[in-house]
């Protein structure tokens, strides 16, 4: 897809850093013909990197920055100490109008602060969330919160069953997505007040967007819904716990294959196939944290991704921008306030 | 393991009853020796079945029912209708001392609200909590609360980890055994009040448990702690999120080796290493919800499992009596309540 985009890159976070960076941007320079890119980092250290990469250097900015944020930095030490960070200067980048979506592999809760702080919220919105996709038995889903806020009243878990919509209807192409809230039974009178006033909520309202109802743990891999809402603790800890569990399966089936002679051959034979439900699954397709509510596009790659992993995060934030998600979010929490008489901007809870 | 122990049976609970219940009660038996059963239903069918088995029969007790708690009934509708039926006259009868232990395969929240009721909780306990096996990469561990309690304070969450670990002290074997609680990172700064304050109570009391600190979702099936404690919102989550991903993987694989001949042929090459694969994480083998804290020995059995995952929740039961489990819940939280100053049997929250 062709786009007009810069993307501002934190070029210091995360494991391997900056090389991965730097070829991931170029990875994602091939599939999106079009995007410029500002790269924030050593101007020494990426421009010997970008000599390896003539056509992403001739569409790339170099601007230095002073130090990295470390991934076991609290988030209140960033915002006070990390002002000529790489990160804290990328994601200014987007304030200040030079980018558009800014990507970063660092630490999570770092990037989160300094991009509510520097960026705000979308109008309306009262508290951003992290989504991510990841793959189902039907296809691919996408879930929020993923950890950015531990507690969350009905009117967040509103705003992210929208957001969610919203994300699902542009960067997937889901014309009326169906939108479940992560619960402990399907019944209406499961689970705590704040997610049974949400369903109330949204079972009433016309948004754009097919309220499903509540949901269980094992829907989100059966692909139940297209859109899974939850809280930022139990959103957490279900993405953490399936990672942990499909990182297990697949230890478990490498020892399977190398237990004799017979399932070593085994493998080879299967290898064509196996190699393409390794491509199903692999976490590098679903490489990408989206900020959804921040007032601009905020995406944090995984730490310890590759270049593949970061060119997908890459293509998260242009995706988003050349969708228009932002414009559509803030449309629809507009009608939401409007109809359900929820306030946009109260602070909830 | 020789046994002495009389175990009510639920017969008309699950999917399957009470064929499987038989099958299943019957399979005990020869595992654990000098086990003697007592069954509730419907006398005609089940004596018919019985008849399949003359040695199971020649240990058990046909008692008549009249009635079934179907699996969509709520608690307290359970509660009111339910006197008569297959659970509730299991659940009474070791109440009345007949039994000491009762299994159903039936509906889980009325299965709850009857044995709290009839049963009662261990002295000093607060709530009881469901605590279930499941594999890891490293072996096997224990997980609770998986649903009985959405809202949990640090009182209830410490309690859980005593119980959580006196059950791998005494079912698994465990000497000293390891226990952390579900969060989203492992800084002590993370998470909410409630489970803050567990740690803090975890980390400064001298238990028959080796505290682990804070781990996260992935850290389940890595196996990193053999006691992992959690809200039962949360933990409910985390289970039947491993579950459908545990599925899901079973499902692609199974597709993966139909995909062409060859993959075929190396599927009959690997079968013994798969056939390996699929016990080490059978469901069956890790069936059996223990109800922890209630004043006798509760085991729900999952309504769709099998005689031999049937079998399994009734060894689970016949394990928590031989190794006297409920005994060391008792002396553990006593000496909670004497070190930490957590009053037992206080309202938490």
């Amino acid at each position: 897809m062709s786009s007009a985009h810069v993307i501002a890159l934190d070029a210091m976070g995360g494991d391997r850093a900056p090389d991965i960076v730097v070829a991931g941007a170029n990875a994602a320079r091939i599939r999106h013909p079009g995007t410029r890119f500002r790269l924030f980092g050593s101007p020494e250290r990426l421009k010997k990197l970008l000599r390896r990469f003539p056509r992403l250097a001739a569409v790339t900015e170099v601007v230095a920055s002073d130090t990295v944020i470390e991934p076991d930095m609290k988030p209140s030490q960033a915002l006070r100490r990390g002002r000529r960070s790489s990160m804290r200067m990328a994601i200014d980048d987007v304030k200040a109008g030079n980018a558009s979506g800014v990507v970063s592999a660092g630490n999570t809760g770092a990037l989160m602060a300094m991009a509510k702080l520097a960026l705000r919220t979308l109008p309306g919105i009262h508290r951003p969330a992290i989504a991510s996709t990841f793959p189902t038995q039907r296809g691919e889903s996408v879930m929020l919160d993923l950890g950015a806020n531990i507690d969350c009243g009905a009117e967040n878990l509103v705003q992210f069953a929208v957001m969610g919509a919203a994300f699902a209807r542009s960067v997937q192409g889901i014309r009326r997505p169906t939108v479940g809230l992560l619960n402990v039974g399907s019944e209406e009178s499961k689970g705590h007040d704040e997610i049974r006033r949400a369903a109330d909520v949204l079972r009433d309202t016309d948004l754009p967007l097919e309220f499903y109802g509540f949901i269980e743990g094992n829907d989100i891999t059966e692909g139940t819904v297209d859109v899974v809402v939850a809280d930022g603790f139990s959103g957490n800890i279900a993405l953490k716990t399936a990672e942990g569990t499909a990182s297990m399966y697949t230890g478990f089936l490498r020892a399977t294959f190398r237990r004799s002679v017979f399932s070593k051959l085994g493998y080879w034979l299967a290898k064509p196939a196996l190699i393409a439900l390794r491509n199903r699954v692999d976490p590098r397709r679903y490489n990408g944290g989206m900020f959804l509510g921040v007032n601009g596009v905020a995406v944090k790659s995984h730490g310890g991704t590759d270049a593949m992993g970061y060119a997908n995060a890459i293509g998260f934030a242009v995706d988003m921008l050349t969708q228009g998600f932002n414009e559509r979010v803030i449309r629809d929490v507009e009608f939401l306030e409007r109809v359900s008489g929820i306030p946009a901007g109260a602070v909830a809870r």
